[in-house]
């Protein structure tokens, strides 16, 4: 889908403007900083926020800063999560992770630093000429990323409790809906929309994300680990439960369409202008890597 | 000092109110960030924050929770810093550390969600009702804790790149010095103060900041480990140059007394209101730990 495409070198472009510099050594730093977040990637994230945001009358610039922020906090949680204490992986996106292209320290800053960046980025007048939005699209990305957010996602995650679907739901919803749906938060912050235009948006970002894991779990399971540019198989070596591991693969292949199904529903609300997002369904869950 | 004693437990019940608790397995993510930042600590950038905002007519109330917000940036970064991968410390405080008391995923963890952590306070409304102020408070400690600003000194620290007085000055004033200004900077944005107060207290807070830097690195050389409640003489055994190791003891000993009266007299343009800040000074100096 080229809007897809087109969408994901807009932010990285934007991106590249937006992290920080360094002149002195501490460039090893924002060196790391960009590698993390300027490598090849979806920004998927982005892209809904974005498409959602054109569902609306608002500028697209502020979105842009925001859906920039937002990816910022992704490719923080994406270098920690590789490290070795964590799921200790070589390879994301085809490229060596950062702890192994830079060093372990260097990574653990990096993400540091890229969290605050975000919140850098989120804050700049630059972003909205209102504090008050400034204030809210922060706020809200600090409590969708946060203990109560994706790093208790991420908590719950490494210490595999989770022996059913609800254990499996809760976690994501924790670690990878709620960065989800903010990405829908920002035009509905931004906008100040309706609560109808609200509920529609959060429950698409909520079977959306949910749909995502599920595909998630299964390319883990039938992915080739050559296109996903990542290793395969990994939950199942390391014991741990998924949707496809409690539902089989033909029930989570259901489920996914089922959700897909109910997603594009929820965007009725808005009448043909969200085509263009509920296009965008199949090919975000067609995905093969 | 009673008046620091007294302002650190007032910031540790605050804090304890502040920080989230979860219900779920994310409880131990929780739990280790209420270590890592409600453990024994002198809450020196809380005391200076408060202690500078009685200088101005402002709510205290307000000054605390940004307080807060920045001794959560300053426990984030000791739990980081403490990693095997980074200073590799075993005891902070007299106590272990958060890798060594939990594991290091959810050290890496705890930090992470104690940074997002103090966002989500300054931005909360009840920090402040004019949302400029809060934005203003939170992009100002982005900024000091980030890549130009604590991240950026730690990665300089790291490398261990600083033959001269020049660099090392360079890196205390990222690494630590950044965050210790902020403490200043909390009633300076929230009374909207003067340009002349600005400077005056900013002078006081650079002039502080590297004194305290200097007593630290006494400490490194001089200090008993039992009272320091960490280990001593890391520098030297890791063949790091500091102010010490540049200047020597007798004359590191001199600069620290040139810079506490320094630091006093750009207080005058406070009058009689700035004696407990003056005095304040000398308790913070001759520390033995």
């Amino acid at each position: 889908m080229d809007r897809v495409a087109e969408i994901a070198d807009l932010v990285t472009v934007a991106l590249d403007e937006l992290l920080p510099r360094a002149d002195g050594p501490e460039s090893r730093l924002t060196e790391a900083m960009r590698y993390a977040a300027l490598g090849p990637g979806k920004r998927l994230r982005p892209f809904f926020a974005l498409e959602a945001a054109a569902l609306f009358d608002i500028d697209p610039r502020s979105v842009l800063r925001a859906a920039c922020a937002l990816e910022c906090v992704h490719a923080y949680s994406l270098v920690h999560d590789d490290l070795p204490c964590m799921d200790d992986d070589d390879m994301r996106r085809g490229r060596p992770t950062v702890h192994i292209a830079y060093d372990e320290a260097t990574a653990v800053l990096a993400g540091d630093a890229l969290q605050t960046a975000a919140f850098d980025i989120l804050l700049h007048p630059d972003t909205h000429e209102n504090p008050a939005v400034r204030c809210e699209l922060a706020a809200r990305l600090s409590l969708a990323s946060g203990a109560r957010g994706m790093a208790g996602g991420q908590m719950i995650d490494l210490l595999g409790v989770r022996d059913d679907l609800g254990g499996v739901a809760r976690m994501q919803r924790l670690k990878t809906g709620a960065l989800f749906t903010y990405a829908f938060e920002i035009p509905l912050i931004i906008a100040d929309a309706r609560e109808s235009q609200r509920q529609a948006l959060t429950s698409f970002a909520h079977d959306i994300g949910l749909a995502y894991q599920i595909v998630d779990d299964l390319l883990d399971v039938e992915g080739d680990e050559d296109i996903l540019g990542k290793a395969a198989n990994k939950d199942h070596a390391q014991g741990k439960t998924n949707f496809v591991t409690l539902l089989g693969v033909d029930a989570a292949r259901h489920r996914v369409a089922h959700l897909a199904d109910q997603a594009r529903a929820h965007l009725d609300v808005f009448g043909p202008d969200a085509e263009i997002l509920k296009a965008s369904v199949d090919f975000v869950l067609q995905r093969r890597s």
